[in-house]
C-alpha cells in the first residue's frame, strides 16, 4: 500500500465539519468520494482533527493508504480535479506506511479572527463583536492559558467520560490587525468547541465584565457554567498541524 | 429636503450589479427598498457609478434626498439593521442639497486580484491565473495606459454612439502581494468591462504571449478585437470614489 499525506485549505462554510455523516456534505465525505471515484476502490482517508461545522482551514492534515500505480504527481493532479472549489489541495506528497495524520500529529494551531467594526467582505470569515474590546486585558488572559491545564470549563457538558479534558497549551497571544483581534493558540490537542469559548470568554474579559485573572479561576472550577458564551465557527481556522522532526 | 451620502462596503457575488432591475437583487434595489422602508415614501438612490454583476466594493458612494426629522445616528442605525449583511454603511453623513453622488464624483479606484495559486478562503475576492505572470511586463504595460486615451479597445462593442470612449487614467500600477498580484487603477471614469479587459490584456502581457508595448498599440486600434479577454467579475473591487476638496 502507498501513503499519501495531503494538506488542505478549504472553506468551511458550506461543510458540515470534517467528520463524514450520512446525507451531510463534509469535508472527509468529499475527500473520500473523489479518492474513491480517482482509484475505483474506496478509500479511507483519515484527519488531524475533527473540525466543528463553519470552521475553514488553512492547512489540515489528512492520509490515505491506497494500492495504486499513479504518479504522485498524477494524483495531485487527478484530486484537484475531483474536488469542489471549496477545497484546495496545498501540497500532496508520499509518505511512509507507518504515517497517520491524527496519530502522529504533535501539536495543532488555531487563529479565530474578531472584527470591531462590521464587514461585507470578510463577514465569511471573522465574528463581528460589537463591544470595545481592551487587547491589554485580552492578551493577559491569554497568556494564563498556557501549560497544562483541565479545560472542562471550556468544553460541552457532554464531552464524554472516555475523553482527557487536559490539553497542553505551547503559544496563546492575543494581537491586533487593522479593525481585526486575532486569537492565535497552539496546544498538543484541543476539545470540542474549547478555542470557541475560549475567544467568548476572552471577550468577556476585553468588555471589562470579568478581570483577566478571572480566567485561572475559571480553568480551576472545571464547569461549563463558569466560562463565557462559544462564538461562532466563521471566525476560526486551523492554521497548522506539526508533526515530529 | 435632507441630502444623507452614504459610503457602502458590499460583497457583489449576490448581487446583479448596482443597478436596479426588475425582479433581480441590485444594491440600488435593496438600498432604496430600505430607505423606502425606513422613511415610508419611495426614495431614489443615487450612486457613483454602475458596478457589474459579481463586482465587490469597499467604498461605493451614494446619496438620497428625502423630507425626514430624523437625526442622522438614527437615520445610519436604521439603516444598518434593515441591510442584509452583505452590506454595510461604512459612513453616512448630511451634506449639502446640491451634492450628487455620480455628477460630483471626479474619480474612482478600483484594484483588481489575480492570484496565482488556488486558493479556498479568498476564492470569492480574486480571479485564480493558472499561468506563471511576469509582473515586471505586467508594470511596464500599465503604465502606457496613464494620461488621456480612447479606450474603446477595451470596452463592448455595443458601448453605445452616445457614450464617449476618453478616460484619462491618473494612476495604473502592478505589485505583488504574497501569491496575489494588485492592478490598482485610478481614473476620472471607466467604461463598461474595462477594468476586467485591461487585465484579461495585462494576463496576456505577463504571460509573454504579447510585448509591454503591444498594449499602446491596442488602444490605437480602437478595436475591441484587439485586447484580450474580460476576466471574472469576482476579483474586481470599487476601491474609492473622489470629490472635489
Amino acid at each position: 500500500m502507498r501513503n499519501f499525506k495531503l494538506t488542505l485549505e478549504f472553506d468551511g462554510a458550506e461543510f458540515h465539519g470534517w467528520q463524514k455523516q450520512p446525507g451531510l456534505r463534509t469535508v472527509q465525505g468529499v475527500m473520500e468520494n473523489a479518492a474513491g471515484e480517482l482509484f475505483g476502490q474506496p478509500v479511507a482517508v483519515a484527519g488531524c482533527c475533527r473540525t466543528d461545522a463553519g470552521v475553514h482551514a488553512a492547512a489540515l492534515v489528512c492520509n490515505f493508504l491506497v494500492e495504486t500505480a499513479l504518479p504522485v504527481e498524477r494524483v495531485y493532479r487527478a484530486m484537484e480535479a475531483l474536488l469542489p472549489d471549496d477545497i484546495v489541495v496545498r501540497d500532496l506528497r508520499e509518505v511512509p506506511e507507518g504515517f497517520h495524520a491524527r496519530h502522529d500529529a504533535i501539536a495543532r494551531r488555531y487563529i479565530y479572527r474578531l472584527m470591531g467594526e462590521r464587514t461585507a467582505l470578510s463577514r465569511r470569515m471573522c465574528y463581528y463583536c460589537k463591544y470595545p474590546l481592551d487587547l491589554s486585558r485580552m492578551a493577559q488572559a491569554a497568556g494564563l492559558l498556557l501549560g497544562e491545564h483541565d479545560f472542562t470549563s471550556f468544553a460541552p457538558i457532554s464531552l464524554g467520560a472516555d475523553v482527557s479534558p487536559v490539553c497542553t497549551v505551547s503559544a496563546a497571544s492575543v494581537r491586533g490587525d487593522g479593525a481585526a483581534i486575532l486569537f492565535d493558540v497552539t496546544a498538543d490537542r484541543f476539545l470540542h468547541h474549547m478555542v470557541r469559548t475560549v475567544v467568548g470568554t476572552l471577550i468577556e474579559v476585553g468588555r471589562g465584565r470579568i478581570s483577566p485573572e478571572r480566567v485561572g479561576e475559571i480553568l480551576c472550577k472545571r464547569d461549563r457554567r463558569a466560562a463565557g458564551p462559544t462564538v461562532p465557527a466563521c471566525g476560526l481556522v486551523l492554521m497548522e498541524v506539526f508533526y515530529p522532526q
